[in-house]
């Protein structure tokens, strides 16, 4: 692990960052000039000031995304502040590129305030055609995201859908591997933030904003049978009191039994763990106490709530983690280039909830024969951005 | 003129913009992903996190500045708003690269309030090693300029110092057309928007916030003897009532003999007129009014303050226009590249006055041998953005 840190900042001091900006028209003599620039340049101007939706043919805005963090959430290193999130948001806008094809400028900002980062969006929209909200943290993220929905561009909180979305298309593939009907499954999510709240959403169908008066199911969409979540202080239950909107919904719409207690209290019987907190939070005594055949992803990085053969010995069935270095890597990136391709290819308004189930039964089923160790694709899988692309855009 | 719209308009279809983003590392495989992305990124954020300095050598902001603009005062367009005057922005960008090797990004932002522009460029600072504020209108763009001024990075408004730096050179060479010493120079400037204010600072050698108190005489500069600004109610002098703090300015340290009345009426006697208005506001008659040799800047684009051959035919021994298809175009690509390169090469806090006045001296040193047909170098002339870039460095 030294090397790969070592490594790293090398790379990153000998480029100076890992991205450019190119020119995609020469400026060699003054006829070259009066068409990039004045005067020919006034024309497309004059016909975006008369219909603003030109910009999107006309400029890059058209083919271009905005990365935005606020620094306050970055990887597992908490909140580290705008420039020092700056090297995962361009790795973030790499990967659309690589990934996806699709251009993106990474913006990272000096507020974490929930009203100036809404208002900053807002201000940066007219440059972009979509936003990827970026290691913003919860419970601010949900209330940023849900109040840009309308801008006329998606505004899309990866870390939030873009778990959510391939968490939910592991679990459709890890259901048929255990031989366990996908409605008949009841989850525990341990840890409760970004990741936690919004996958919850997604395995139990809700749609909507986060807040309790706009939340309802989904209909035709497959959801699991029920989802009991576990914060830092115990189960999301009833006789849990102080809880934001946002954990009150997951006792409105899940844990059906009303169950309360710890971690290793409502596990007993669970057929599915989903660790989304941090290191060592879930034990093998906890893994023998689940229904047969458990599936656990312990996704914390770069240390996972249960290390995999610890969770193999234990009993699990099928183990996913964050990392690359085991089977079943559950990793943002099988999703985000995909979601961004259809964006600017399709010129997207917003992303619904019903593209993103698209995009998880699409990436699912990417794996024609999904077995214990391989229940998503490879990351470098070819045309993976292309297929979730096409899913999203047909939705 | 009508080729040269509708091939641009053509251009811009075809490409969709004029710029891009490149990835500098390329991602094939898991161990590219490790270093470029998790876990290995997290040494670079970790580094910075302790130094945000080192942010300028880990990640791109290093190399990259950001081209802002609330759409207020594009071209000779007006108020098109941001859509409308991104194709300008991008332009910028492009020039910024092709002209002086640097990396930028365009931003057109949804907000003319002055507080808000002023916290936009406060918020998105950590993404960028400068600030090129570009086509906003005057009197905003000198509060928001002055007040950014402390950012840490430079904040530069191409149209008031770009413009006022590229005169200046462009002055110091005609004044030895003429075999007239700079310093006996009696100016006219015609239009007291954002060029014209900063133009006449300039010239006069005044430095700081154009806020009265504020302002001071350089020592150790060219200045000229004296400026009359003319705005469309007439000449700034001790008359005038209402007049904005910026114009102020102009009363207090220029009109040494506080001449008041029309543009017609000042411009008896001046050796210089510098158009930074609208078309067809100098006339052949005033021409004939100036002192012997008069020197002519007729920058309004595209149409002059007074077409070059009227100019030469009413007596002007020395034309500058903005236009590219007379002699002496009065162009910002002469300057604003080489800046900005200065900008990332030496990670320059603020540009200073005598940054500025570096920079234009080593414009008007390019051109070896000044002649009526030739006060400023062809934009195309080699290696102009590493020669303005050093003599702002070495200042």
């Amino acid at each position: 692990m030294a090397d790969v840190y070592s490594d790293s900042l090398a790379l990153h001091r000998q480029f100076k960052g890992k991205l450019g900006v190119q020119s995609l028209i020469s400026v060699k003599n003054r006829h070259d000039l009066s068409l990039a620039y004045t005067p020919g340049v006034a024309e497309p101007c004059r016909v975006i000031a008369q219909d603003p939706e030109a910009s999107f043919e006309l400029t890059m805005r058209g083919r271009t995304v905005a990365v935005i963090s606020d620094g306050s959430a970055v990887l597992g290193l908490g909140n580290i502040g705008p420039e020092a999130a700056m090297p995962v948001m361009e790795g973030k806008s790499l990967l659309l590129k690589e990934f996806g094809g699709v251009d993106s400028v990474p913006l990272v900002i000096r507020t974490q305030d929930t009203e100036e980062i809404i208002r900053f969006v807002q201000q940066v929209a007219p440059s972009f055609a979509g936003i990827n909200l970026e290691d913003i943290s919860a419970p601010r993220c949900f209330e940023i995201e849900e109040r840009l929905q309308d801008l006329g561009i998606p505004v899309f909180h990866d870390d939030q859908h873009g778990t959510a979305i391939v968490v939910y298309a592991a679990l459709l593939n890890a259901a048929k591997v255990v031989g366990k009907p996908f409605s008949d499954l009841k989850v525990v999510i341990v840890g409760a933030g970004a990741a936690g709240i919004a996958t919850a959403k997604m395995l139990l169908g809700l749609d909507g904003s986060a807040h309790l008066h706009q939340v309802q199911r989904l209909e035709n969409v497959e959801r699991v049978k029920d989802v009991i979540m576990v914060d830092s202080q115990g189960a999301l239950s009833p006789e849990r009191t102080g809880l934001n909107e946002y954990k009150q919904m997951m006792v409105e719409f899940g844990n059906l039994d009303h169950q309360a207690g710890s971690l290793a209290d409502v596990i007993v019987g669970a057929d599915v763990v989903i660790g989304v907190s941090g290191p060592n939070t879930i034990t093998q005594a906890m893994v023998k106490t689940m229904a047969a055949e458990p599936i656990v992803f312990a996704m914390a990085n770069p240390l996972p709530e249960i290390l995999p053969p610890d969770a193999k010995a234990a009993g699990a069935a099928v183990i996913a983690t964050g990392r690359s270095d085991y089977p079943n890597q559950v990793n943002n990136v099988l999703v985000f280039p995909g979601i961004f391709r259809a964006v600017v290819e399709s010129r997207l308004p917003k992303i619904t909830a019903s593209m993103k189930y698209c995009a998880a039964r699409a990436l699912a089923a990417v794996v024609a024969e999904p077995s214990a160790d391989e229940i998503l694709p490879d990351p470098f899988s070819p045309n993976l951005a292309a297929i979730v692309a096409e899913a999203v855009q047909q939705e």
